[in-house]
Formats: structure tokens, sequence, C-alpha cells
């Protein structure tokens, strides 16, 4: 009786999982494409199989896997912050660019550059151990919410994104962000939003230190840049975290661009992927004129490169989770 | 009947794993403490129970999975490359540390100081693509012998901690290399040899760039150092490719002292150990004379920090698997 329910149990699960994948996607050129890829290399048939260890999959975060308008979700948690500590600080009412992100003057900050970028960062990033800023964040995740919408942050999630997290996983991939944001500002969270553990989280950071403080270590994190993990960048962080190129990559804007260009250059089976942000009543419609997420390059070259581009208006029935 | 059959090879896993780990170890106090902390940390009942994605365990490689004398393998590694790479470069004949080097005079290669080695790291280790340091590494080490033991310099690796990988993982810890080596001269063998992927390697790394060359994008190792995974920059490897401290930690000398000192530091169950060369028959004897692997602090320190000490005479029944 027992093994019985055991095999329908997992008789069930076997065509549970493959009676429809993805569906939140709509029936489309890269719906298909994603599927027959991921037949094709776990078919031991098939001259295109991968072993399972080879089967990397990475995604960039913003823009791809969560929302980043009106400006990068990171930034507004730094402005959060820079509120959250200017009691703290009264110098800042007069010194830039705490002063233009108080006013709540983001083209002043802007203007401050990339020092005063560094100035923000070393403010609300560094300073503090790890373990200060993992608290941190993940009280700002749990209670911050996004002006348009209402919603969390991380429930500013794709859903058919999460759906293609978890079907690349069910067949043996790895799943990995890479993204530009920053590492520790990811990691808090996730794991439980998109089931990618600690240890698989690529992003950009800053240098730390180890040291004992009365008799307690710490891993403090420093005001001084490690790895930018954009643009050039991605392809070295995947190589330093991973070391292993990808076979599936997707991203939406031109940060993305050598991610894919590494991924998809290799030997045998690849896929490069790109969010094309089309919908603008449901989430936010840009591309080659964005500030955030500007897709230019990779709008022109993925036909002949045979990377396919998702249509988010038409290829996604939902865009959020449902709440 | 298949279902009979199923269920007798499920049982027989189940025993066959349960009735002897760690089948190379004599019983000691480490290995009772070992197998006592895996129960205590999987077994849902106890107030120790330690969830899966937490179950992260690190490991030193030289010293502790492979040995290190009569000096590091990877510096053997460099030199045979020096020695190689000596017809295309008749300079080196006046020039250190090469001179010292094709004179197999190694107290002169040593006299060249930390300049010296970094001309050294940069002559075999970086100028190339990571694809083409990969295959260097891949053929010395299914080539190149030890002049002691005339074998593989990957044979050279402890069957006991073979054994302890292993165990761990079927307790469901994910296991990490984190050496004061090269990441990139581990990565092509530690799978194969350890069950350890790319991954899941952390170590000493030089910088890297991205470029395209001639239309095919390549990842290119530069000669300056990125991180030295030693000593203090342990915990901050662990912490960049991680994300999460370790519960278990095992290391043979003072470079690995803040990383057990990081790992049992934390709240919660967790393992430190140490293994003490104490074998000079078998493999070598050292500790706090040697000037490799050089064990000083971490014996004085152990018994009040709770690590356990493995004496590799003493403690384990073979050395090296047997061929």
């Amino acid at each position: 009786m027992r093994t019985n329910l055991l095999i329908l149990f997992v008789s069930f699960a076997v065509v549970g999982n493959a009676a429809e994948p993805l569906p939140s996607w709509n029936d489309s050129e890269s719906k298909s494409a994603i599927i027959g890829f991921v037949k094709r290399v776990t078919d031991e048939a098939s001259r295109d199989f991968v072993p399972v260890s080879k089967r990397i999959a990475t995604f960039d975060n913003d823009g791809c896997l969560w929302s980043e308008q009106p400006m990068y979700f990171q930034l507004i948690f730094a402005i959060d912050r820079i509120k959250a500590l200017a009691p703290q600080h009264p110098e800042w009412k007069a010194q830039e660019p705490f002063a233009s992100v108080l006013k709540g003057d983001i083209k002043g900050v802007m203007a401050s550059g990339e020092h005063g970028l560094m100035e923000l960062i070393a403010a609300t990033h560094a300073g503090m151990t790890i373990e200060e800023f993992d608290k941190i964040v993940r009280e700002w995740t749990s209670t911050a919410r996004h002006l348009k919408t209402g919603r969390l942050y991380t429930e500013m999630v794709y859903q058919p994104m999460l759906e293609l997290l978890d079907y690349l996983r069910a067949n043996g991939f790895k799943t990995f962000i890479v993204s530009g944001g920053g590492i520790e500002f990811m990691r808090p969270w996730a794991e439980q939003t998109y089931g990618i553990p600690p240890e698989q989280v690529v992003g950009s950071s800053l240098k730390m230190n180890y040291e004992v403080r009365d008799g307690t270590p710490v891993i403090v994190k420093l005001a001084e840049v490690d790895l930018i993990d954009d643009k050039e960048g991605k392809p070295v962080g995947i190589q330093s975290h991973i070391g292993r190129r990808p076979i599936f990559a997707a991203g939406n804007s031109d940060g993305d661009f050598q991610m894919l260009e590494w991924t998809t250059s290799g030997e045998g089976p690849r896929f490069g992927l790109i969010i094309h942000h089309t919908d603008a009543e449901r989430e936010w419609a840009y591309d080659r004129d964005s500030h955030v997420g500007r897709l230019d390059r990779g709008l022109n070259e993925a036909p002949d490169r045979g990377w396919h581009i998702v249509d988010m208006k038409r290829d996604w029935k939902t865009i959020y989770p449902s709440q």
C-alpha cells in the first residue's frame, strides 16, 4: 500500500512538472525556445545533452527579476537610509550629495557624479559589520513600500521569472544572480524570494576587513570598491564566483551585454534571453533612451546573435505574483 | 517486483551509509566528535538541529586535503612551468628569481622575497586566458609526479579527508575549499578529486579582464593580486564567495586560524578541526618550526577554543588512497 502511494506520488510529481511549465507565459517564440532548449540539454539521447554539473544559469536582478523604476531599488534604500541617519548628521544639510538627498532632489544627487555616489555608499553601505548591514536590509525590505504600487519591493519580482527559475532548477540547473547591484544588499532576501542561496549571488562588492573587536570576530564593510559587477565586470564576476561559463543567461539592459556575449559564445548549446520592458500599463516601458536599464546595443544585436527577446507586454500573462 | 527491488536498494543505501562512516579513521576523540556533531545538527529533534541550507563546511587544501611537503605543490608547478618556458626566455639565466629556479636553488628563490614571488606568478599564472591556464594545470596534474612518493599530486590527497567530505555531503552539508592556494589552480581538478565543483572553491586570486579578441571573448588573468585567501583573508574570502558563516571548518596551519575562529565563534553548534602532521613515516611530521604549514598558535589555543586536533599518525589508518 505504502509503495503504491509512493509510486502514485512520484508519477504525479513527474506529470505535474511536465504538464505546463511557465504558466504565466503566453505562448510565444521565447517560451517555446526556452522549453525546447531545456528539453535538448536534459535529454541524454540528444547531441546537445549537458551534464547536470554544467547546467549553470545566470540572471541579472534589476529589471530582469524585479522592477527598477523610477530608480534602482537599492538607490531608494540608500536614500531612505540617509533620511534615517540624518538626525545624527546635522552637517549633511549643507553637504552634497546629502543635502540633495534630504531635499528629495534626485537630479542634484546625480549631479554629484561618481564621487557623490561613493559618498552615499560609504554613508549607507560601509563602516559597519556584515551582520549589521544584513539586519538593516532585512528591516527595509520587510517594511518599505514602492510609491507607485504600494508593494514591498520584494513583491515587485516578476512572476514569469520566478517560474523560469523554478523550471530550470527542476531540470537540474544551478541558478545564480549576477547583478550590478550590491552582493550584500541582495543576499538577505534572495533565498526566500528567488530560491537562490547567498553563495549563488554575485554582485558589486566593497572590500572587507576581518578583525577581532573586544574578543568578538567581525567582518567590516569598507568604503572601497572591490568589484563593479556590470558590463565587462559581469563575466569577471562569473569567473571569480562560479568558475565556469554559464550555458543560460538572462538580462534586460546593455549592462548585461557582456554576460550574454560570454555565455552564448561558448561551445555547445547556449541560451541568451533579454527582457524588453514594453508594458507601460502593468509595469514600465523603456529601452534605448532610459537612464535606468538602458537597452540599445542589445536590441540591435540580439537577432544576429540568436538571443531571444521577451516582449513583456505581449509575452507575460501577469507581471507580479498575486498578493 | 521492481518496487521490492527499489525498497531493498533504498534500505541498503541507508544501512550502508549508517554502518560505518569514516572507515579509514581509527576510533578516536576526533572521530567520535565528528560523528556526534553530525548526528546532533541533522537530528530534527535535537536543539542543535541545523537546516540543510546552513550546513556549510569549509576545508583548507594544502596540508589538510592533500600534502604540502617539501613545498607547496603549486610552487612545484610554478617551477616546472619556468623550466618548460625557459627556452623562450634566455634572459632568465641571468635574472632573479628565474636564475635560482633554473639552478634548482630554492633558497635563492625564497631570498627574492615577495617581489620575486610575484615575478614567478606573473610568468606562470598570468598573461593568459583562464582557458589556457586550465589546460596547463590539467596537463601538469595528469603527468607530474612527486619526487618522494612517485604519485601524481592529485593522488597525494588524504583518504580519511575524502571520507569526511563524503560523510558531510551525505548528511546535507555543502563542502567548500577555502585555501591560500590559487583558486584557478585548484578548480580544474577539485571536482574529480574531491567532489567539490568550481563554484565551491575559494582561493587566492589574480585580477582578471574581460575582452573580445578578434571577435572571440576571453577572460585574461592579470599579474595583479586580487585576494590573498590566507589568515585574515580567509573569513573575507568566505564572506565574499559563500555569504554565510560555516558551521564546520578544517585546517592544519596558523593560516587557518582566523577561518576556525570565525567559524566557531558563531551561535549554535560549531566544529573546528586541525590536522596535526605527526607521521614522519607515512607522510611528514612538522608543526611549530616548519616554514611550510607552520602550526603554533593553533596548537596552543585549540584546547581552550574547543577545536579538535587530529593526530595523523595515531588517528588515521591510511594516508593516501590505495592505487
